[in-house]
């Protein structure tokens, strides 16, 4: 029986609220250990704010989005200076072991907490799908899903008008959800951070297809996609308080060139937040559901300074270490395949 | 048997294909009759672009968004400037009747050619449901649900960051899209074009929603919404080619503002063109059939100049004078309706 | 200030509780009124069980299914012999107005109380959209959706498989679900109660469609559908304790027939109990906040023995008596509409 | 340049269609190949019955459930019989490579042409998730996806009438879609056919629910599902005329046996063919896309007798020897997840 913190950090993703009732009934149903809840992500345990989670306080959270339990931005360096303090929290409430679930900055916070002695299972989340040492993070399939069928929905506008539509999508620095996205929606260009864009390449492709009689162009550009150095300006969003790069609307500037370059209609939708809200799809519930299984599992076990992860069809355990030494960005023979259908 | 000219004006619209596979069937089926599609709106009457249209063209267009004999916009003057060309156009081809599917601006140029002495049945379509006499157009339904949904998943979001979350739906000068998403989706403020808003009322209301211990603010703004003269300044974006005002994104500029104003973190979703793509709801299904049924039969019993619409639970002819004589918009009574649920 | 009663009759419906809501967000927020529910239908009323309904107990509950009452069925006789005890109930709880939602039964027995005396307003809920006086009723248009999307898949695999695919739906008495999704799908057969069915017609249309090449055949087939008589044997199913006739499968049985005697594949899918739950489409959420509102605005403006009801696009207030009178069932001119679409 | 024939056997799936796309665009795109399909599975091979495959009859195809090409079940023996026949035609019409595309049966077949020296590269297809040797099949995110989305809806109504509601799913022989659907969608219980369920047990979990106060009961049945010999009588099916036992409605009977022991209200739907119709999920259209693009790799390539599959997050090549070896089942520690879950 041990007691156990749980918090959620970073941007909110479906799934993240499955993991939560994962956790909570697994603990408590299984091992009768006893859950609590720090609010608004690595705030929650910096300022001493938790609630009480048992399995009346989960019930209802395996479809709902976001997370009940609140999350928040903290500037990483408020971490590594404030570790004692924590550590004081997780004393005062008995705390035996700490599971953090969220993306890079929550995982790499929890390395350093690791390494400072606590006993941590770190849970990967990222509807960005970039944490490395996992296939798959939960979040991702549901904004694919819905990207996907966003651009299903404008395939027929653009069609109907013989224009272009270019889509933003989510996924920071790394093209997973647009380069998904573009495959599922037979997108006849998809633009990545990992390779940057000619702007004339572009315009070849796009006045190629009305050309040669097609009737519209789709085109998905990640929000991190950039222009090839020299080829077009795109504003510098410069970085924001956390030290990331800010993202300036590629779409709407790249759509602006092309339609100056080519002649054609061009029109820019920005998914924005709708892609990282609501019910998880099926997939995501049921990895999320794993994932705090087996995390759960492992804080049981004592197998700490971990990270869960989807490898093939299992779930196993990575270091913490490993987990965060990189971004998981698109690879090579990934864009050659999202190449074979482009055009 | 009769020759029955179809066309499509206007934006693209959920039901549009459904209506022409309608007319089609009917045409054909009941009375034995042909139909002959002009491609690209009144562009196509214009210019004499036509497209063959039997049964077998329009199988499985039930389903499909968008439209199959293309859309695109032509400035008013022009339809009334070549009324003659058009007739000639008709007349090569033996048209007997006319039956363009289309907003306000397609049964405006429907009515002129009405008064030319041309048969003419028209449908009226929009998603925005600022047609006059009919109860309901088709692709409205569409609009709401697809608009429904993503403010659905805007919630959670909006929930776990403790944010006011702005959703700029389309409409045009009319609020309905706005006015039935916000109530659908249980959001606290909705903004219409036919009641001015108060940058004041909109800051005091997400202040006193945070004060009670809210944990978000949903607001779906109307692209048409505007600020009361005085309150706010707002962007003129001018008039397009077609003499309609330009919207300049409200919901943008009342984010940003309603940020600096109540120190709240604001983020703004612009639903687009998603909006009037992809396949149509049921309902739009359906509403789409019985109209290109009951123009078919109009068109085959003599009933000219006349436009189909809904009443009620029945399909009903209303002259085009009438219908076109102004736009429908939201009435008193149902803001007051809206109203009841905001906060 | 009042004290009003809420129950919920009958079958679960997606919207009712949408109307809950409304109905304690407008009683409390525009009326400082208290509002007290019934748990499980009348059964409640009966037997003295209730709940507090304030604004915190109806969060979330706008896009929830089901209803968080409980619904239960009760013998009508048990309404009409305990009148007197029910009466007493409401007194104890100082009810002053009684808002039952449910839909025939429920209605009849909201009647009776009205006519011994209590104040009443009823709302009209059904899937079946069986209701008259109303020109629909919230549920019914989730109910077609989904029937709906359901049918647009099996269009799919009838026609790689070259079968009969038969779908059975809800709608008891009344063919109007059948109806709509049939239309909205594009099946090419639709059988409802209100016209029995030959089956050598029906075996007529099946053999037509596959002698001229066309590669599947789609029916929707009512629940209430049945043969005319002596021309198919169909189980009897009797009555159930509510003397209602029980269903049989009708669809099952006419599947079988059909491949006896045309020797085609035929697959039956009953949609079941999944056209009832879940959430509401957006046109439901709309029509259920609307029928709550105007229900609450009647119980206080002392507009009693009516019942709210969709006239056009407005909310209207009809005679309790005249909208029990009789079951709404689909009209010759609407078969008409369907019948130009079979085969 | 090569000839590469393509078919698709076995029962329909979503993304059929997909794969069929990505084939013939990588084929003619890259390598300037020509395909060739044959229609109706095998039976298009042992009969000649042939379609061109081009660009332009690929349109549409990546979000249409089914298969263009059409699919019939053909028996075994047939298949072994008749190889020469079969080498001949595909002699007639110059095919380099065959393609096919399938589940179990298909791929056995394939091995088997295979052997007798036709160059092949299969691709593994099914809703069951059967296939040995991939981590995934197409088709089952999507069959998941759908039977998740209505055991959310039937949810509510368990809950509204404290009902105990049975959902029968596919799944065949492995109890796959079973195991994800209720993991995803919460079910209190989950039987497959890796594991004979005792009918006490069930009881005991659906008394000891209501007993503890639960509203409702949701169970998900796979159709493969079988009592623990002794425990239960089940009517026998039987086998087919391919020699699969046939299914004979499992969740039914249970239902049946249930309400008759436990007294509880009990409830079965039966999900049937919308689970392998309609368009496929996001995830389903990239695997399918995927599979197609390093199947047609493959054959160019010359690496023939193998099957693409997923491993991780990349394609690779196993021999089909390897892939038809047994049917991927539920593995124990898969079943202890869900054990974590049940009650």
């Amino acid at each position: 029986m041990l007691r156990i913190g749980v918090l959620t950090g970073g941007g909110d993703c479906p799934g993240l609220n499955a993991v939560i009732r994962s956790v909570v009934r697994t603990a408590s149903a299984h091992y009768g250990s006893e859950v609590v809840g720090f609010r608004d992500g690595w705030r929650g345990l910096l300022e001493d704010r938790t609630t009480p989670l048992d399995i009346a306080a989960v019930d209802g959270l395996l479809t709902r989005g976001g997370t009940t339990l609140g999350s928040a931005r903290v500037a990483p360096e408020r971490i590594s200076n404030e570790l004692p303090q924590m550590k004081d929290v997780l004393a005062t409430h008995g705390i035996d072991v700490l599971i953090p679930i969220g993306g890079e900055g929550t995982l790499t916070a929890a390395h350093l907490l690791s390494q400072a002695g606590v006993p941590v299972v770190g849970i990967p989340k990222t509807i960005d799908n970039d944490i490395d040492e996992t296939d798959l993070t939960f979040g991702f399939d549901t904004a694919v899903s819905i990207a996907t069928e966003m651009i299903d929905r404008l395939h027929t506008t653009a069609e109907s008008h013989q224009r272009v539509l270019l889509v933003e999508v989510m996924g920071r620095h790394a093209g997973w959800i647009a380069l998904h996205a573009g495959l599922a929606s037979g997108a006849h260009l998809t633009l990545v951070p990992e390779e940057p864009f000619d702007i004339e390449d572009v315009c070849r492709l796009v006045s190629e297809r009305f050309a040669r009689g097609d009737s519209h162009v789709i085109g998905v550009v990640a929000e991190g996609a950039t222009p090839r150095p020299g080829t077009m300006d795109l504003r510098d969003g410069g970085v924001d308080e956390y030290g990331h790069r800010r993202f300036t609307g590629v779409a709407q500037q790249l759509g602006a060139e092309l339609e100056r370059r080519t002649g054609k209609e061009v029109r820019t939708t920005v998914l924005g937040h709708v892609q990282r809200g609501g019910t998880p799809t099926s997939f995501d519930r049921v990895l999320a559901t794993r994932f705090g299984l087996h995390a759960t599992i492992a804080a049981h076990k004592g197998d700490h300074g971990q990270m869960v992860a989807l490898r093939g069809t299992e779930i196993e355990l990575v270091p913490l270490e490993k987990a965060v030494a990189r971004l998981k960005t698109v690879t090579p023979s990934r864009l050659a395949e999202t190449a074979a259908f482009t055009g």
